[in-house]
């Protein structure tokens, strides 16, 4: 039986940790926080979850929650919660934290991207970014995990093997990715107001997850990416696909080994002959991918639940990793 | 040709109004006033409306929209405008307002519903309401019009005629009505929250529009009614469906051909046969309206687009009657 | 260990009953009956389920099916299943049928209303209604179990334990319902079209649910009750809301004392004091239910999933009860 | 005072010209024709139209609608109006056709393209493609224009320009397509169930629109280009959102300058700073357009309503043109 606890346990993603960490048998929830909600029941928040999880919501007491936990989840803004997590690390606990506090191990490309200085630079060497299907070992042995965004996931899981083999044309990479209104936050904004949701573009040529997916190829495969990288927002509550275009001259046959072999027991990683939908990850643990080819073009469609791959089940299975 | 202007010209209903004024040829826009959007243009707010409506957005300067306009249109919140749609009277101009403060004419109804004094109850007895197939010569004569709110108009266009003549038992009504997202207005909250939008009931047994509803009823037949009223959310951006329940020992004949006779002559109304859709009236000023009956209970559904003939067409509707 | 299969295992409620039992560590699927999907895997049609549930879909093969099953679940059209429910009762094995074909005992009722001989009427007195709530021993003793429609399911579990103890006037039952899409089944139809699909009332005064709510209502309480129920459409993917309506003389903390004591160990039925919303009971096993009462009107409002506790989740808690 | 016809009136794409040509107070309609639905009233098919079109629907007789309209616009199935077409064209009416039976001047590249044998292939050299903004003096000459569908109008109204001045690399030419599901038809099938649809890619490398776009590049530029186009539908009922990836040796400032110039009197093509929106241009007849360029790359987002500039305004449009 692990203990865990989890900090931001209302946002969001945070609601989806809390969902897939009663539901095991294996896990025992040790503290609820949520700052701005503390005195109600979490299921007085997360509604469907009465009766499921009626556990009190506390506030902020990190010395008691590092005394009754095994591992931590972070669920907060980034830049909020980099010394919570240095308090967890030097309390010997182990963090997984959902935001991009930790993703990067380059201070400087983390401060430029996020427009804000990091507190806990000393960290960053001693975490691991937490895509589980290439970082097992890191993920293991790493005091703080820093579990992907949701685009960069649905991004890198299709494209890393083929990279490291140096298969797929780096000088052409271009992701085309549509995201369900959960990704914007909980906050209620114009953007994720009911009557102004559509299909639309949003942050073209500079949204921060094309950095974190450039510093991983390069963490990777060594390789020096500049992929072309455009988020939609689509009137979907949760979910995320993305259509990546590259250029290949191996053969279909030869790409598809690649995914047959590098994915043959990564449990949570479907290779499909079809294009994947949406629909068939939603509340799923799942990345579904298809890779399609013609002549020298090569189109890879991968899709996710951008709040479970792409954030609570991806903690959870670096999660079960550190068993 | 008919000079108007509209003063709250951004909200939901005041950009409908922009839509169906810039659209005739009869009528002129001088003024739309937005005094959080002043210095841009409409379409800047209104951006489907772009190269329409490039209108700009103005402060409220009463004199020089009076010196103006043959009309004004208030499209603010409730409580907000009274002291401006005095003004605007006082300067021999006729107004007609979108919100609440003008639809009752007893103060103490008004203040008791809406918890907040008149500020110009010396009006109400000048102010018409708004509902234009029934009062249509007050609407004509009166210095203020009331446009009536979304659902009332839902509830009582089919229920006026059928109470004035007593048919229906009018201790037994009750109106189950589905709202779209639009009738929570502009403003971002949980409520509007497109991953919170759901099927909903909300103020149950304590919404304002019951008020409303009956006291139009009152002041249209003379009988006190005490409907129950419930409104819900559905994941709709615009369109209101109202299921109307009441008994009548009158045959379905006879209800029907009051109905027949009285809404002969209005143009917006359209009396079916087979149960109306939120879709078929959305973007339209129709009413839809079909009357059911079984035994004893008499089963009437309506639909509007609660953005046109619940505001803003029916505001023009009433500003027609008056040219 | 309980070893079951589910005959009509691609529709949606067949595949909801998929998923519930393939989750399960103390149930075995022995076969999934899909006449016109045989050959393929059920994950090929339920594409989610990959990975999950790569189960051959097999012909019906009664005699196959029933030495190697303790319980047959049918998820056929009405009408369709009636035979192949008997030869697994005279083999005996116990039937949990979803359509409407053991759903009511009195075989006159049933033709009338489903306009269609009942070819197994021999069998009716030998079913038990399957809301679980309520028929928990007969659930257990009989040998088909005729598990409830949705609306049914919505509207019975709040009425009944009210009815029983005479606190509610069944002269005056009311219940609007609104319904996802789900409801109208998975054959693609003008109905079920995207663009057609919005909010809109249907079958009005002639729904069949309507006499199976009065019949289990005579059934439980020997009141003759004639409600009034309305259903809608709402654009939904799944999700049941019903609104009823109806007076009592009794005080709000009379009646809901009668829930706390009826309800106090049913697991599946929680009871809100705010109105329960479509969202949070989807994809949950819940019923959640809210009274509200002024003067003599009683407002109750109820919300399950229609595919799980208005079918699937309450197949499996009847199941769960014969264990 | 123009006398017109629509042959095929009841689909998506012939509603939407009926109610933009009932509109106009310059045009008359003389027939409607719809096989399917003769005798019922076009407002019985779409009701949204009661009290605007009650127009009758009639069968298709060809002598009697050519001696009474100055033009025929056809909406029917793709192979399905070539020899009705045909019999228009000697008899002496203009043809806009919605279909795309006259969009391709190649006889065998159509055959290949729609795998049927064009049965008036006499004809083709006499068709004139229907994209207003760019074949003017063709669109006015010709006996049958051939109306682009609606993924070709969103690609090459932003694209001609650019490459008819050799400004972008027509090399790579990527089209991410968005389309809402009144694209797929009127016809209820698995991909236009409600409670299918999601967002997903279709026909990767094999869209029909991917030929008509290069067959235009082609005509309009001479330069034979080969693009990857990627459809995808998302659960919305009309518009269309295309991302198109290039590449450029030019400035920002020289492609927009080329797009100042190419569309400062088309007046449908609104030229943006920000990305378009679907929403904005649903019901509209714009298409909005806007180009992001960083280094060497290029992406163009441009918005339609798939039904109007992709399928009926256009239409009106060109018939506009010949007036």
């Amino acid at each position: 039986m692990k203990r865990v606890s989890i900090i931001g346990a209302t946002g969001y993603a945070g609601s989806e940790l809390v969902k897939l960490l009663t539901a095991r048998a294996d896990v025992e929830i040790s503290s609820l926080v949520s700052t701005s909600n503390t005195g109600k029941l979490f299921s007085d928040v997360c509604k469907s979850m009465r009766y499921i999880a009626d556990i009190p919501l506390s506030p902020l007491d990190i010395d008691k929650i590092a005394s009754n936990s095994d591992a931590v989840f972070l669920s907060l803004p980034h830049g909020a919660g980099m010394e919570i997590a240095a308090a967890f690390v030097e309390r010997g606990v182990k963090v997984f934290d959902l935001s991009a506090d930790f993703r990067m191990q380059d201070q400087q490309l983390f401060e430029r991207v996020y427009n804000t200085p990091h507190k806990r630079a000393d960290l960053l060497s001693a975490s691991a970014y937490g895509l589980a299907e290439f970082y097992e070992r890191e993920i293991r042995e790493a005091k703080i995990v820093g579990v992907p965004g949701c685009y960069p996931t649905a991004v890198l899981v299709p494209l890393l093997p083929l990279i490291k083999k140096r298969m797929i044309d780096t000088e052409h990479i271009i992701a085309d990715c549509k995201s369900g209104i959960s990704g914007a936050g909980k906050n209620p904004t114009e953007t994720t107001h009911f009557c102004e949701v559509t299909v639309k573009p949003y942050s073209v040529f500079s949204h921060r997850h094309k950095f974190e997916i450039d510093d991983i190829i390069k963490r990777f495969t060594n390789i020096a990416a500049d992929i072309v990288f455009t988020p939609h927002y689509v009137p979907v509550k949760r979910g995320l696909l993305a259509a990546i275009y590259t250029k290949s001259s191996f053969s279909k046959d030869e790409l598809d080994k690649v995914y047959r072999e590098f994915f043959a027991a990564k449990r949570y990683v479907r290779i499909l002959s079809e294009p994947p939908s949406m629909q068939d990850v939603q509340n799923t643990p799942f990345i579904d991918i298809a890779l399609f080819k013609k002549g020298g073009n090569v189109i890879i469609v991968s899709a996710i639940d951008n709040l479970l791959k792409g954030a609570a089940s991806q903690a959870v299975q670096c999660f079960e990793l550190c068993k």
